[in-house]
């Protein structure tokens, strides 16, 4: 996975939009220590680094004997490898752009590298997780959100700019669902994310007034993907079919995936993937039923093997191993 | 382009249903010589192989002293370039599995090398045309079918099976016309190729039976898009009707590729590019619509930089100077 001495450890940073989570990593993916803060507390970036190192220096100096910190890789909404930067997060206080990797560096005196959240759960998985030796693959995080990670020939794709990998805002339903957030008609994300699948819940009950659902005994605006996953496993008719739905417009967006870059596997990560068999099923079924004869049977649908609870900060911290085959700040 | 020596020489050879055209090409993409023969006249590939060597040798002996042929590019429908063949191609008389590189290399004693037609003109722009120097971009072919070559990070995606850039076949229209070949619904090819403008315009002639049209002067069976470019710039409405509907599907399609890969550009080749305006205008307003704000205006669509007539020989001879850069018969 890596040619690092054997003592080398990474620190990996996941900044979300409520907590930052932390911890330092050794190189077979174990997390040697790790904890959380707030994200939204700190006023600027700056305190928030500051905030940030008060946290992770007793952790840096109670490492091993022998071992070595060689840098510290962030994940983080809008992050951009290029430029080391967070640009415009719809969710974040800090807004415009932020050079969070020159204030890190500076603070920690460390080499410090940053990147989107989907792709560094991408990377993660390539390097702890069921994807490793993969060299073409998709990682899809069914989060509030649609995020996406792509691997083709062992590299990340960024494209010519460093925004590819939109796959959550890819047109499946034309003229469909308005986004709540984008304002798009139909896209991925209005119907495969937590919040979509809130919204087809909310409609089966609104369309079909005269069927019994487990799913009435909430309020509308509390109903969520993990109340739909409850109702559905114990035999709820509706919210049954509140995932055949989503798993049949989903399957239809990953065939058209598969018939872009012929992945071997697609990875399903993120909240959304707690609902097991009531997504998986259907979204197999229709992706296989989209796919043209030559890529039948052949892609492996899986869920991601990094444990929710550690990923983000095993994501951002596989981003460090990858720092010498490119610049600094770029993997 | 290349660093070969000066006098460096390529054979390209483009192997059609009906017809095979084959020229010798130097490295800046001159043809010196070409010609092409039917292809179905010939019973065995073997035989078909003897006869490109009888047509071609005079034009080998006759190439300027000095020069050297370093190799033979073969253009196929389903050319896979891991394994030197053609496979199960539906539109040739030969069927089943068929080595052709293997054939053509002990026949004319030249390394050789196979792709799929996609994907050779895909390498010819990059080699010859507007994608010299970019390392992101994607070819539509836009004829009787709709096929694709994507390039990324320099090099064209191939997947883990050689299957990649199936682009034809996603799925735009979930539900839609079904296609006449794969029997599945609603795929781009069903509506952004040659055939699919044809069934377009009949579907519209059906639709508005009290609308005049120009198109009505021809039987239905005889209606292309040759004959919808016609009568759209006479001023035919509904005619220009044709085009703006598949602009609008093709240009959705677009979008979600430009937000699979971001590439620089677009290109758009083939006979259905011949609409010129007709085809471009809807598909680059309905494309930027369908982007996220991140991609927009970013992307140039643009008709490919090769002669239609030359370009299939030179896509197939560019595949020769890339004969170093892996092994024998893979680009």
């Amino acid at each position: 996975m890596t040619n690092d001495f054997p003592g080398s450890l990474a620190i990996g940073i996941d900044v979300g939009g409520t907590n930052t989570k932390y911890g330092i990593v050794n190189q077979k993916g174990d997390i040697l220590s790790q904890s959380e803060m707030k994200t939204e507390t700190f006023a600027t970036p700056e305190l928030f680094v500051d905030g940030l190192y008060e946290m992770l220096k007793p952790m840096m100096d109670s490492v091993p004997t022998g071992s070595h910190i060689k840098g510290i890789g962030i994940g983080a909404p809008n992050g951009n490898p290029f430029r080391g930067t967070i640009e415009y997060a719809p969710n974040l206080r800090w807004k415009g752009v932020i050079r969070l990797c020159e204030i890190v560096t500076k603070k920690f005196n460390l080499p410090s590298v940053i990147n989107n959240d989907a792709k560094a759960a991408a990377i993660g998985e390539m390097t702890y997780g069921a994807a490793r030796g993969m060299k073409d693959f998709i990682m899809i995080t069914l989060g509030t959100g649609v995020g996406s990670g792509i691997v083709i020939n062992g590299n990340v794709v960024y494209g010519h700019d460093g925004f590819a990998g939109e796959l959550g805002h890819s047109t499946i339903r034309p003229g469909g669902r308005t986004h709540w957030g984008t304002g798009m008609h139909g896209s991925l994300e209005c119907y495969a994310s937590a919040t979509g699948i809130a919204i087809t819940a909310n409609e089966m009950l609104d369309e079909n007034p005269a069927v019994d659902s487990l799913m009435r005994q909430y309020k509308r605006e509390e109903i969520n993907s993990r109340i739909v996953t409850e109702c559905a496993r114990k035999g709820d008719k509706l919210a049954n079919e509140v995932y055949k739905f989503t798993g049949e417009i989903l399957g239809q967006a990953l065939a058209n995936f598969v018939m872009f870059s012929s992945p071997e596997a697609i990875f399903l990560f993120g909240g959304v993937t707690k609902a097991g068999n009531l997504i998986m099923d259907p979204t197999k079924e229709s992706m296989e039923k989209n796919l043209l004869p030559i890529f039948q049977n052949k892609v492996k649908l899986i869920f991601s093997e990094l444990k929710e609870a550690d990923a983000a900060i095993l994501g951002a911290s596989a981003l460090v191993w990858k720092l010498d085959e490119k610049s600094n700040s770029v993997v």
